[in-house]
């Protein structure tokens, strides 16, 4: 699967490589095309695993209940939802924690005696665990419009008995909410003792406490946010341009055939950069170069020459994120709930042009009394602003349905994706409306966006207190 | 050139949509494809105004003196530099001044007879202003490897008849500034009154000083660094990565073809997020969408349907950035300067490893007396460190050649790409190689990286005051 160049420019006394160019991390693409096309024809079917799901190893709640969807004025008749969980509900159901995912993570949050596998947040779901399961009943839903259990794009359209692709709805942040708690409905769970989740998973968090206020005892916001900032956009906006445009994409068409995996390779490359930080590059690969075969050892006299593929540890570390996610993941499922963290704003004025049924809690605009005095609790390190700007002011207004339900926000102060800036503003925002009970964390360390994996001691610590 | 999905679902009562999606901004590669490909054939010429240059609008300097090249035991046997100057050389031709460029930059850093277009420092060149040619004779070099001029990948290789594309050699930053020695050797400048540079013209700007400390008499260093870090280079490969991945770079040799515009428009949609900053996207675009046409106003009732392709004024402004772009610059120039920007690193041990043979001036390891009590002028609101890392101590011992050159060093708190942290490392390393007339700025504001470009009040004030 060599591409040969078009044009062989006659060789002639070249001085400076004495063959043809050759680039492994561009034929990596073409090879790897090689191997999905040849993957369709086989026994073992097609590559990619999110076209080979295992129900075996979740629960699929199947909703016949129409789902109200917030930018379409039809409904979404029958969905799936696929769910796990840890812990024992309780008889009077009243010790349940709904945990919900970041982007593109599947409901397996723990591992399970049916999938024994380690989860994404193994180490804060168990007994004695952050997530305690002795205590409490823990349920983790895979999201509406993503890809391993739950109706997302590569779902089979009932009605047309293909997948959806690029006919599936848009979402927005609240359909997603919404459907949970069909599954909640379902599950006979009327309250939960709290709503927990980092990065888009803290959207949701929020999501839930705002439209069922009455139904969420406590909220953790990890690493999210309120209202997407345009950095945001631009960041998730890069990834889906480089989706979009590998032709495998064939607008959201490619499900009987090999999918954007160079689009989703190079995309993943762009979210990795988001998800880190460059402290703790510096500290982990600094300017290490990749060994070099034993065989092509520089020579004493000239320095070791560079490629124009990856020389140095952080290429490929990126190299090695694209190419182990980009055949895990749908990329429909990728853009579609991308977008609707974009979309993602809780400032009254965007709550109200949703037409959100719930937006009438918000009452008249002057009815929200932000000028008394503020709350002074939890907050002496970090006092509400004397002097807000519009757009926090707008977001106050926003979260008003809030205002009694204790929060924890935690931020991270190397995070890039979702700055500490805008974990103030939640704080504050929920402060400015009316909310006494708001706790609010700043973490130092290295590891950016991703502390919510990874840092158990201090993430898994504020929420073992919180919840207690 | 509208491409069709290759699987038309069968369309039996679609309630989200009631054709066949579209996306304008996938389609636009397709059409942009189109208009390039019948370019080829048409009487004006290909395209890309690169493929036309207008040597009547600047100055080539033809080297027939072999460079020496970085990473290659051969040397460039001829090449060209493109140049423009401001103001008079004096009689003694101690008033000149090199302007070294950003990574895509011309030689047109500001209007000239010839050609009476604005340049991209405008507002910093001429009389009165802050590189002030009543005073100075400005210089200002298309790089070594760019297509505006000078020797590039996308020039013609005396030795074949055809373009190098990827034939051409790996170069270092060293190399660049090499080649524009050996056009002040042509000029008869025996030295510099300074070496003035911005982001990548700055690693060129202090590569001029340690190459020829004889020769250089002050050194400006705006928005750049001494040592690459591995978020610089992930950010950078990030954009190779795309460019490469776009079929048309076809290993580097598209020059008789249709090239990587795409590639091209993408990667620039990357570097323009890591060139501005999120507090200028906050004041500028907050989170408007783009007007929609007046026949498709949202229902009451229904709010405004989003879009996959750009919805928000951040969107249309990456992808108006990245359009403007991917046809003005060489793909390969792209990649290959980008390439000598991560390898550019000033720690003794990187400097050693390249066998340069001005790295004997450095000479033993213990003759850098890094002991001696620190220099204390200009640094009383920033002192040096009291207990500097190992990469800051191999900074200082490869910078001794600077060690009596004055040097200004001028950073920007939002710059992402070229972090304060790296200019106040640069300007550490300096007074710890015993340089005790570093002036260093950090400069507020929202504009990030590009602040070079845009604030002449405090960058050109900064210049003017070092240079008087």
């Amino acid at each position: 699967m060599l591409r040969l160049p078009r044009l062989v420019p006659r060789l002639r006394g070249l001085r400076y490589s004495s063959s043809i160019p050759r680039f492994p991390c561009v034929e990596a693409h073409a090879t790897r095309e090689s191997r999905i096309a040849s993957s369709f024809s086989s026994s073992s079917g097609p590559e990619p695993p999110y076209a080979r799901p295992n129900p075996a190893s979740y629960t699929v709640f199947n909703s016949t209940t129409p789902l109200r969807l917030t930018y379409h004025s039809s409904f979404l008749p029958t969905f799936d939802i696929a769910y796990e969980t840890w812990g024992t509900l309780s008889p009077a159901r009243d010790n349940v924690i709904l945990l919900h995912t970041g982007l593109s993570a599947s409901s397996h949050a723990a591992s399970t005696p049916v999938n024994p596998t380690e989860g994404w947040w193994e180490k804060f779901i168990g007994p004695g665990k952050p997530l305690d399961t002795n205590n409490f009943f823990v349920i983790c839903t895979n999201v509406l419009g993503g890809c391993y259990g739950s109706t997302g794009p590569s779902s089979i359209d009932p009605d047309t008995g293909v997948p959806y692709a690029t006919h599936f709805p848009i979402l927005s942040i609240f359909d997603m909410v919404r459907a949970q708690f069909q599954l909640l409905d379902h599950l006979g769970v009327d309250k939960l003792y709290a709503s927990v989740g980092s990065s888009m998973g803290a959207m949701q968090s929020l999501a839930a406490g705002w439209l069922h206020p009455e139904r969420v005892g406590k909220i953790v916001s990890i690493s999210g946010t309120a209202r997407s900032t345009p950095s945001s956009v631009a960041m998730r906006y890069a990834q889906r341009s480089v989706l979009m445009a590998d032709p495998n994409w064939n607008n959201g068409f490619y499900y009987d055939t090999v999918p954007p995996h160079t689009g989703m390779k190079l995309a993943r490359q762009i979210a990795t950069i988001t998800y880190r930080s460059g402290p703790e590059w510096d500290a982990r690969f600094g300017r290490q170069m990749r060994p070099l075969p034993t065989d092509t050892a520089p020579s004493p006299t000239v320095p070791r020459l560079p490629a124009l593929c990856p020389d140095f540890l952080i290429e490929t570390y990126l190299d090695h994120q694209g190419e182990q996610f980009c055949l895990k993941y749908d990329a429909n499922s990728l853009i579609y709930i991308s977008k609707a963290m974009d979309l993602f704003d809780m400032t009254r004025p965007a709550l109200q042009a949703l037409r959100l049924p719930e937006a009438a809690i918000l009452g008249p605009e002057d009815a929200v009394d932000l000028a008394r005095p503020h709350p002074t609790s939890h907050s002496k390190s970090h006092p509400p602003p004397t002097n807000p700007p519009p757009h926090l002011t707008a977001l106050a207004q926003g979260l008003v349905p809030l205002a009694h339900t204790p929060t924890l926000v935690l931020g991270v102060q190397s995070d890039i994706l979702f700055t500490v800036e805008q974990q103030r503003e939640v704080v504050d925002a929920l402060r400015m409306a009316g909310n006494d009970r708001v706790v609010y964390y700043e973490l130092g360390g290295v590891w950016g966006h991703d502390t919510f994996l990874l840092d158990v001691l201090n993430v898994g610590g504020a929420i073992r207190g919180f919840l207690s």
